[in-house]
């Protein structure tokens, strides 16, 4: 039975608290850290043997927490993982790794020097059935080699204030992941696009939608459109491109209702809720790699986390030059080859 | 090009003779007879060269009449046949043939002396791509040999006062040509059930919806549910199960609309719009036949009139019964055979 | 954690075992039994913990089982739910309740006398979550009250030997006891009706696909099309029809792939795999329910086993007489109202 | 009856002459030209009255000629609008209505001078059904204001040698008419980018796929994805986002057919018979048009190709350069205002 640590139990945190008491097997939460401790208390209280540790470096280093889970602020991030490496404790950690890539680089740095791989990023959809069949159809070829992929990544609106940065490390970064993960490569160029901005923008700072050009070392293009107050649901969409025909993610499967002379079927704009599968597998997936002292491969790593920050740098560098800009990455190191 | 004079112009009537002039090539419409003599005028004033002839049988015998398009009431479609034949000019009839399975046989023994097929009934289904493609897959045996077919005919409401009669003889009687031609046999047992009927049934002699049963001569079974108050849009259904699969016919190609968290697409409730390419198609084909001085093999013929109309008188004696009554059909005379 | 006894490793023992040991939260497998002693310590070998017990009864009565999953062979539900009736243990047991409807009636009376309800049954499309949401399309009334629904079970190939008693208790029971929770409704009559049988059929016993039709109490008609040998894949329909519209359950959310003048999905013949998420639900469910010493209310209950069991006999007395044959069904006892 | 000539009888042109004299109503070919004299007497043969005219010019001066059909080699179709206009005959001319955008305008100039509108442009797409409710649903407002439009067009493999000036001129100009007319407005910016190639690509000069970036006046975003050799099919996507929700393109009504694990429908690689619903309609229109002596407002416009012709250089040169090029468009003049 893994015992486990949560640092942030925010309204994700507290989801991941609630899988891990309810949904997981052989693994447990021990303790919970919060800069909001009444929060803390309230979300615990319900369950026995739960303690709340104030301080987050106390909680990792609690000789009850085995491992840790990372789900506080993203600039507390590096820290919290750097902690937890010295103490070669397994960890989840959110996306990002890092607030910036050189942080990320360090934790990298870090891990490396530890000579274990520790860190497991929460890059959910690499466990969404729908984004392993796609990748599946992809890499056995039977469709030929990926040439390009569209990619739509739509909020109904922002959970919180969001502007250009926010649109590109909080949303573009699952499309970077994910399609990195998806075609396995790395982005060599990036460019972002503004078209007409929604009436809905919440702000002055953030263009809605924002179309995301990325190309791969092998000249594979993605286009990745964000539009984080789309108003009509969560809709995550990709189609790849291949020489010899496309795959394309499904829509939910959702009842379909015929009345008024039309044919309908439901959209959530909970993006939680539509990622719910993926989450439970992923928790599942490192509980189990942890509880037999490994990492689980088929996760996004440290490196993983570190690509996307490289890469969110240049995209965010092209929203104010409106060029394309090169995306300086290179080929994987072999600790982080599976 | 084909001289064309129509018997009734009511509302389907009155869109046949639009089609004629408007979209039909290599034919127009010289004639027109209504018993309600204003109304038909008001038709044709826009037109030039078209004559109102109040007594159908002077339509039906004018010089400038070379082919008769019948549209009337059900009752009349008999007589006007006949005469037709008796002058040997083409005949478009709407369905049903006759008001009575006696009636369609005198009709059929009537073209079988006259030894010239000259009917064609307009059983539309046999002319839209979607039931055309349905047909194909069935009879090339791709998918191996047809063992039973789901059948739905869904009306939003019905456009007249509708009955226990007319549900069969006005409504399910598509579903017995169009199944009797997609899988080239005909029926040998009905069965009709009454499930819970709909509040919005029109009147206390209509059992609404109705599901009706049919064998063919091979055993295939057809379920045919009627349903002439769905409320919700005009709808066709139509699974064909084969032994190694099966096919069914699709939605229209609708535009596919998301908004406030649902993804849709339109209805129609507007059975004539629905299956306008159809009645295009078949307009055209007739046309093309009698200017070649022939029949339009892709048609149904008087004896498919027949057929239905033998079928329909068991389905009305089940509705009585409750009972799985036989339909004294045989197989089609070499008359009739393509 | 709860401490479960299983009795039965077959496929879905072992699967269900599997289950329990590493998807289900709060719960654990402590002891086993099987007739095929060698198979069952396979299966438990990889886990530390777990004991072979030769006879179920001990198992039942072992100290160290709280719950009891019952997935032995049909005829030997009856027993074992009895006993750990006796000993007032929750227990979990597949489908059908007892071989007879006179041996499930014993059951519900065991049930009744102890005061405590126990028994939960296997109809895992309860916990399935489209049909979840297609239940609560119907009973919020948003598209009116419902008429008729048609509904089809198939098998690629039946998984074992099949007759058409099987097709009935094996097969068309899911579609009965999935309709009456759906509607709210036990049935009062039911017919089945033999099509041409597809060559695919096992045996001269199985006539292959059948329609089963089945009348609610209230007047509901319910056609279930039983086909287990449809070779394309598993599959399952429901398309239930309201006074205002229609709610059809989807296919599974599969990866779209456009290639050769195709457009495609992929299906899977593996039944177990399909219903997988209802599988854990319902174990989820059951752990939970037992860990809070009660019931799952959602779950099927004694008294449902007791209902499909007497509708299944009807089907299959009309299976011989061909006749429309009643079910004999009284309303819900009070003991077994939520 | 129009009398229509036709200019250009390969594998288009003998298309629009079939549909002509079979499926147009209110028209007929009264004399062909073509530069393939023998083809094109092939091509009348079965069909009386119909005259074979060696010489373009004299085919548009004949007085037997009322309407002009212009599909001959794109480079011609300037000189023969020019002719049609001196002669004040009515014109269809296939896109582009000129081989350079200096070309286009010369037409233009000479048709406002003239003081009427006589030249169609053979944009199909604006007659697709489907086309049109999108424009329809857009222009309502009824999902709030256009900001994004994401296109593909897909050719399975190119009918003749393509290069990367036709995949802009033959392929792309669809989309930029098309989005031009959907929303109303017209193009300021284009940019050009290359994926990888797929190894279909014919030749060294053709990269395939290519991604097309516009921008309309009023800041929307059009991407443009063109694949000539896409292998599947011939497919045609469209999805337009708008500040309330999207709207998108669905594939043709096809028959799903179920079998070995899959669910499909069928796809064309014949664009021409994809499109055929829509080349109908606007012959229609085209015919109805000229017999009333007026022009389709609904149709594309000389002022639309010169748009088209205006925007396709751009393309051309973002090609060269890889930059963000300007369109140098203005709005609409007068006489090209509806």
């Amino acid at each position: 039975m893994l015992k486990v640590g949560i640092v942030g139990v925010g309204s994700m945190g507290t989801q991941h608290f609630l899988r891990l008491m309810t949904r997981i097997n052989n693994a447990t939460v021990t303790a919970v850290s919060d800069i909001n401790a009444a929060h803390a208390k309230d979300v615990i209280t319900p369950y026995k043997n739960v303690r709340f540790i104030a301080d987050p470096i106390s909680l990792i280093n609690d000789s009850e927490v085995d491992a840790v889970v990372i789900v506080s602020a993203d600039k507390t991030h590096e820290e919290f993982c750097l902690e937890a490496l010295r103490l070669k404790k397994f960890v989840f950690c959110e996306k990002p790794l890092s607030a910036s890539s050189e942080g990320a680089k360090k934790v990298v740095d870090a891990e490396i020097a530890g000579g274990k791989r520790l860190i497991q990023l929460g890059f959910n959809r690499r466990f969404d059935p729908a984004y392993q069949e796609l990748k599946e159809i992809v890499v056995t070829g039977k469709i030929g080699q990926p040439l390009v992929a569209h990619c739509a990544h739509r909020n109904a609106t922002y959970p919180a204030p969001s502007d250009d940065v926010v649109a590109i490390t909080g949303t573009a970064i699952h499309e970077i992941d994910t399609m990195s993960w998806l075609v396995g490569d790395y982005f060599t160029k990036a460019q972002v696009i503004f078209p007409k901005t929604t009436k809905y923008s919440q702000n002055s700072n953030l263009h809605d939608p924002q179309i995301v050009l990325l190309t791969t070392s092998s000249g594979m293009v993605i286009t990745a459109e964000i539009w984080v107050n789309c108003q009509y649901a969560y809709d995550i969409r990709c189609e790849v491109l291949c020489e010899d025909g496309t795959a394309t993610l499904p829509r939910h499967a959702r009842v379909n209702v015929c009345t008024k002379n039309s044919s309908s079927i439901g959209m959530t704009s909970d993006g939680l809720a539509f990622f719910e599968d993926s989450y439970n597998a992923e928790f599942q997936a490192w509980a189990d790699a942890c509880n037999n002292n490994t990492y689980c491969a088929a996760a996004a790593s440290a490196w993983d986390g570190y690509c996307a920050a490289v890469t969110t740098d240049s995209c965010l560098k092209s929203q104010k030059t409106g060029a394309i800009e090169s995306v300086p990455l290179t080929d994987r190191p072999a600790f982080y080859r599976d």
